[in-house]
């Protein structure tokens, strides 16, 4: 085999990989569903909400009879933990081209009562259905090479508030936005990245539901350490995304007040915006 | 009484205003609010989703501990009428600083049946608990000054989808963004404008709700024309807004596949960001 072949030999699979594997739910009845969240998608202890986010999507992609995410809002309540959980859904209405529904995920506590962690709202649709015009000519990130960006495993600066999910996914940060890992913040409310799955999956409509919140948080190039807890978080997917690495861009125009918001977008290796959202999170002003 | 009196004696008040009393919840049972929709709040025929959220949003500032809308995300199922409606909330967790809830709202078909027209999950909290610092450098749109702008009233040209709503308003559209209106749209994804309440009632954080989704649509600017519906809208409100007009900018970045997002920015007259608002909306191609 030549050495291209041989590397996408050892590709996963889109519906047989970590990714796939760890978003997997179960049916317990119509509507419910068991998953155990896995200790792999965890920054310190706490697990990855982009990680949840997919679980849910997942979920609704079952209970609602269109399967792709177009756009899901999620609220945050209280923080998961690695382990069982159950996801309840609700259809809320069914339409021809779009149906929406509600998902919550709950974890238990000590005496086996549920405990609600995310509320979601959604709405689906079928992105193959979709017309193939762009009617805009919105650009994607300037980010340089791959090779001359810079991931975890490339120390010997330490990516604080790494942990176990970055063995799960390819992080390749813009230096331009790595001030904060050298002791430098730029000031600027800015992280750019490329970003894929460590085991070579492709991109589909749930992977962007992580994608859209798995890089650093702008808060460090603020100049600000320490948990940015997201309090909502609603990502809109506007096309199936190629194959290949994606490119992630995320800005903040606004800390105030003790809050920021993160816009994200995601472009595909076929230069389309594959994705955009938008979350509100709470930080820490010291 | 001075000129400047004179006009500040005719201002209606925030609580004494078209605003609030059209936004007016009646409590029925704890959690269930009656509503008649005002008809003074239409485009066209379909009553303004602004105005619904800024209903939805009352009812959850009466149900909730907290009675500031922090992020408010609304997925839009029906198109609703003005008359009766009901507005369900449900409590989803109480917290220190920040509550969430649920609430629907629903119309009533020929058999009298409910029927769901709009469904939000939002998060409360204190805007006048928050911290008064702002570390980000985001500067307030462009807009020329007010007797520069136009209006619905100053035509020849007709406002097209002026309706009701354009009698409640006061918005002086920047000229770089009026093209549609003379027939010739930019072809740019900009929509900017100085907003307020036409008796003159001051902006507070449920008029913030209304002002994201008050003025033309970006998709008139890009050359379409017609009904651009909303699937999804969740704003964020930042900052209780300083007395005086408001400034709106929205850009779309991304029309492809039949969709576009709305990004909504709103400045109050002290310079501050008091809101942030993304929109995911449905537009016919022609």
């Amino acid at each position: 085999m030549s050495e291209a072949a041989t590397a996408q030999a050892a590709r996963a699979a889109i519906g047989d990989s970590e990714f796939d594997r760890d978003t997997a739910v179960t049916l317990r009845e119509p509507g419910v569903y068991d998953i155990d969240l896995s200790a792999g998608w965890t920054i310190i202890s706490a697990v990855n909400g982009g990680y949840l986010l997919a679980v849910l999507g997942r979920a609704l992609s079952d209970a609602l009879p269109h399967s792709d995410p177009f756009t899901v809002s999620a609220h945050y309540l209280t923080a998961s933990q690695p382990g069982p959980a159950v996801v309840r859904t609700d259809v809320v209405r069914t339409g021809r081209t779009l149906s929406t529904g509600q998902a919550s995920l709950f974890q238990y506590d000590d005496e086996g009562r549920e405990v609600e962690r995310i509320r979601v709202l959604a709405s689906y649709g079928d992105l193959d259905a979709l017309p193939d015009d762009v009617r805009t000519t919105a650009a994607p990130p300037v980010i340089p090479p791959m090779e001359h960006c810079f991931g975890p495993e490339d120390g010997p600066a330490p990516v604080e508030g790494s942990s176990a999910i970055t063995e799960r996914l390819m992080l390749k940060l813009d230096p331009a936005t790595l001030g904060w890992a050298l002791g430098a913040p730029s000031g600027k409310g800015e992280m750019r990245s490329w970003f894929g799955l460590a085991d070579g999956r492709d991109p589909d409509p749930l992977s962007l539901l992580l994608a859209v919140d798995a890089l650093p948080p702008t808060a460090f190039e603020l100049g600000i350490s320490g948990w940015v807890p997201t309090v909502e978080l609603t990502v809109h997917v506007r096309c199936r995304p190629a194959p290949g690495p994606l490119r992630v861009s995320i800005t903040t125009r606004n800390l105030a007040g003790g809050f920021l918001e993160e816009d994200a977008e995601v472009w595909d290796s076929a230069d389309r915006l594959v994705a955009q959202s938008r979350q509100l999170a709470r930080v820490r002003l010291s």
